[in-house]
């Protein structure tokens, strides 16, 4: 094992262990929320780690439009100018080619039709199209074999991602783990189109990792890992060569990318396929709601990342787990009118009268209802403390009954 | 001296005292931010009291529309309902009448126009007029004899506001200090209207302060104390008048309402006709600024209320005093495009590095100025907090200054 890894307990596939970075350690599993320009949204840096998340998960394709990695490493990285004394992992751009290239969906039907092969070497030519496309409702993420080209969500300014460049702005943002330049292929992706994606992802990824074993001693502040991301969609033999050939790179770790299927059980599915060394750590993008955490610890997954419990505080949902609301994933919508009748003072209660987050202990169903629904923005702020407790909570009992080995007694008490 | 008000230090015109509440003790001359819905904005109540908020400043007229005074008085009142464990203070409602009217100044010019005398002994007849209106920038508030008829700024709806039942409203909200209702009347008000006004004024407070004397005990659970108003716009009559009216009632306190008039020199004026008897509070309606403040207290004004620190912040202006901006009242704009260039590291460094703020002991003004061009509203939660406290350790070290007997000096170094 390296020191950038232990595991500690193993019951099955699961375990439990450390990732251990010169900014702090994560206790794995453990959820990790995002942190798209530096800042978890509704949440100041300090409050963060008083709530006692380790890790948090920045998106690079935003914090290099806003304000720019030159001027966060001049300020001399970002856990230094958030003031966050933990892990911070970056993405690499990639999932921004998907989710500003979604719109495309809508207009061609699938992704694919957006790579004529005359354009396919030559970056420069993507640029040249995107920026004749007008703002309104086009294509804002092109890509090639050379990389990415987005038009900024914010002022239209055209920008090349490669799969070197990615990683020197990882590195001058300064996280502890990087991600390779991969692309989040769609659930609507064909196989094909599945097959050429994953094909171009791993030869990024190649690029990358090469880029990233030559440059990374220029920051020696504190050491940088880096994971490989496993692509191929909802087909198994994509998943199995792009598994194989992540395998045969050094990387410090694992990732799993792209998209796992429309459901619970294509989620297992894909899961089980994947089969990786012991010895590293193992993330799952993008994920999830409570039933798709419990999914991926089981599959020996050790760290996830999801904008729904900080999205879902601000829109007006909080987690909460009551005796019948496990078939709505435990969530509780404070935004509802409950004021009416004669009940107010059934909501004179917490959200969760066992729960010891600041939110539950100073505050009243009722009052948060008035407060999010008066459009006052601490709402955001007390929900997103609630929502973050809860998953931080979450998973430390996961990892404790997986430690105690009652992990499905804990599991089935939790979801009855 | 009443139990409610005690002076323990005098200077000239200045004094420092504490207002005594069963909910709480102000100490005075004291700045009480706004809570407009029960909450200042940005910021949870336990991180108010946390700040050293001793009273905070509610607004009978949106309270009353949401969540409704009934809902609050079920849930325990104001203090209850928001979790915080200090004075409350509510306006009557009298202010939005004036607010929500403002639009017809830019329409017809004067505020006087809206009330022919036809109508001024009935406020149902005003009730059928707001009604037909539309919603599209027309009078959201009329007022006669009678009393205030609104139109919800939140859908349409007409309600009416009375000397008395502002009174009820403010007794079921909780407060610990309420206002009498009044007209606060325009800069822009000639004579002949601020007349009309101020003795409508008086008549409503009459009727508020029957209201109140006959009905305070059915809220016994703690004590309630009633201010009157002292209205009269910039006008030296009118306003000779209106004190006079009002120290005839047996008030637990006074404020001064209206037109301060047009610059530091008219407020300066107004507040030099004006003379108090010496044991009862005097609160200074909607001010201020800086200076104000200080204007303020050197008239033996011993609390004021206003939105400027909380809405400041959130528009990214914060108080700071630096050597040369007192031209600029104190102001600092955090949303300044302070990267360009070289200069980075300049802005590696709080607000002010002699602040003791969460703010400024955790996050650089780049970091600050990130959050707020990047619309993270964890950027007003953190300039809320810096302004409130800004605004707060002034008031403590104008106390102090009065009691050493040295507030002139204080005052000569804070303005050079």
């Amino acid at each position: 094992m390296s020191d950038f890894f232990k595991i500690e307990y193993k019951d099955g596939l699961m375990r439990v262990g450390k990732i251990i970075t010169d900014n702090g350690v994560l206790e794995t599993p453990n959820f990790i929320p995002v942190a798209t320009l530096g800042s978890i949204k509704a949440l100041d840096s300090v409050s963060v780690l008083n709530l006692g998340i380790q890790a948090i998960f920045s998106n690079t394709y935003h914090l290099h439009l806003q304000p720019g990695e030159d001027v966060i490493y001049h300020l001399g990285g970002l856990h230094k100018f958030m003031n966050y004394k933990g892990v911070i992992l970056t993405d690499s751009g990639g999932f921004q080619a998907f989710s500003l290239g979604q719109a495309l969906i809508d207009r061609v039907g699938k992704i694919a039709n957006i790579f004529p092969n005359s354009s396919k070497r030559n970056i420069d030519l993507l640029s040249n199209r995107l920026s004749k496309l007008s703002n309104n409702k086009e294509k804002l993420a092109l890509m090639n074999e050379d990389g990415i080209v987005f038009k900024s969500h914010l002022d239209g300014k055209i920008f090349k991602l490669t799969p070197e460049n990615s990683i020197e702005i990882q590195l001058k943002l300064g996280s502890d783990i990087l991600l390779t330049l991969d692309e989040c292929t769609s659930p609507l992706a064909s196989y094909e189109y599945t097959k050429e994606s994953t094909f171009r992802s791993f030869y990024w990824t190649e690029r990358s990792f090469k880029y990233f074993v030559q440059n990374k001693d220029n920051y020696k502040e504190y050491r940088r890992f880096l994971y490989g991301i496993v692509q191929g969609g909802y087909y198994y033999d994509l998943r199995k060569w792009s598994l194989e050939k992540i395998l045969s790179l050094d990387f410090d770790g694992y990732a799993i990318g792209g998209s796992l299927g429309r459901s619970k059980e294509d989620l297992y599915e894909i899961l089980n396929w994947l089969s990786f060394p012991d010895d590293k750590p193992r993330h799952l993008l993008g994920i999830g709601t409570i039933n798709e955490i419990f999914i991926a610890i089981e599959h020996g997954i050790d760290t996830f990342d999801c904008i729904i419990p900080t999205r879902y505080a601000r829109t007006g949902t909080v987690f909460v787990k009551y005796e019948d609301n496990y078939k709505n994933n435990f969530t509780l919508d404070i935004t509802a009118s409950i004021y009416k009748g004669k009940d107010i003072k059934k909501y004179d209660l917490p959200i969760d009268e066992n729960c010891n987050c600041y939110t539950c202990r100073n505050y009243s169903v009722a009052y948060l209802n008035h407060l999010f629904n008066a459009n006052e923005i601490s709402a955001m702020t007390l929900l997103t403390i609630h929502n973050l407790y809860f998953y931080n909570e979450l998973l430390k009992k996961i990892r404790l009954s997986i430690i105690n080995k009652s992990y499905e007694k804990f599991k089935k008490d939790f979801f009855n």
